[in-house]
């Protein structure tokens, strides 16, 4: 499965944790591409700031986001590591918006993999059975 | 087909419906996962709420939902359960977030079929023509 | 390859021309679905005025916007024009929301190549190896 990660808000990037363990859980290779808000969401500055919730559910976002303190629900983050450490998940950097905002690899969480262009992605898409853009 | 309904604004939730009429038209089953907003949004009190707009799109959302009106286009949830009523579809609660916010099955709205977790849709989507993440 | 182009800021609409860039440079068909504020977003009235960012990322979004002028990267609609003239590019506006914002064949973009249902278009979507909701 593939996703595109697009979005950088907290809320967003939920999903993108817990869909690469339910395609880990099912045995599948798990590519995911980083682009625009998506890959500044995983550089090291943004990830040690504080996450922001998507500004449509701000009036519930807060409460959620304390129902899941509570809960001691990890992190996207935490989940995604996870799903790496158990199954096959590739975390690309999309190239493009790489030179766009002026990233050096060091700028990078450590979950990054590498950084490759929009056509070597859509390779690994063509022949996915999920794609998502997220 | 699935669809993962994340988001919870109308403009968002409209596509669901419709897309989930041409499915059935096209002869697809249609299985839907909700998850965060888009689980909230098929909750009874969400639904007797008034529907939000996107906040990207609020200048030119109340033209078109004045529109709707005015044109008698069915609400997007009267279009899902039309297509429910015609074709396959499926619609199922993500049980993490069915969790997470301290759901029951009374909170949720009469479409809703069951609680599932993230793992068994993704071996719904693995075996989907088309997987779309709205 | 289809996306569903439901989105209508900017920063939604660059991985539209870059995606279909991709999915040409590797062979693949694309066919794209304009609906709602994606449709929109191809009206010639709306592609001269000034594109706006996503609400969720308006503090980073203006920097962005910077970079690509000063690194002279072409639009949204430039890069998906030259995708459509490389490769088969299809730009398919969806009936229902034509006819729900009242528009005319003139008042859509050139790229714009004719008016579709979602069935039809959800039988293009079978067929595709990737499918896309942006």
């Amino acid at each position: 499965m593939t996703m595109i990660v697009f979005s950088g808000t907290v809320d967003r990037l939920f999903p993108v944790g817990v869909l690469a363990s339910g395609g880990v859980a099912q045995g599948m290779d798990v590519d995911i591409f980083l682009t625009f808000w998506g890959l500044e969401a995983f550089t090291k500055k943004k990830l040690a700031s504080i996450p922001k919730i998507g500004k449509d559910y701000e009036a519930i976002g807060g409460m959620v986001m304390q129902a899941m303190q509570m809960k001691h629900v990890p992190s996207w983050y935490e989940t995604l590591k996870k799903a790496k450490e158990i199954g096959n998940v590739k975390v690309h950097a999309c190239a493009m918006t790489y030179d766009l905002m002026s990233m050096k690899k060091e700028d990078l969480a450590d979950i990054v993999d590498d950084v490759i262009g929009v056509g070597e992605f859509m390779d690994m898409a063509k022949d996915a059975k999920v794609n998502l853009f997220i």
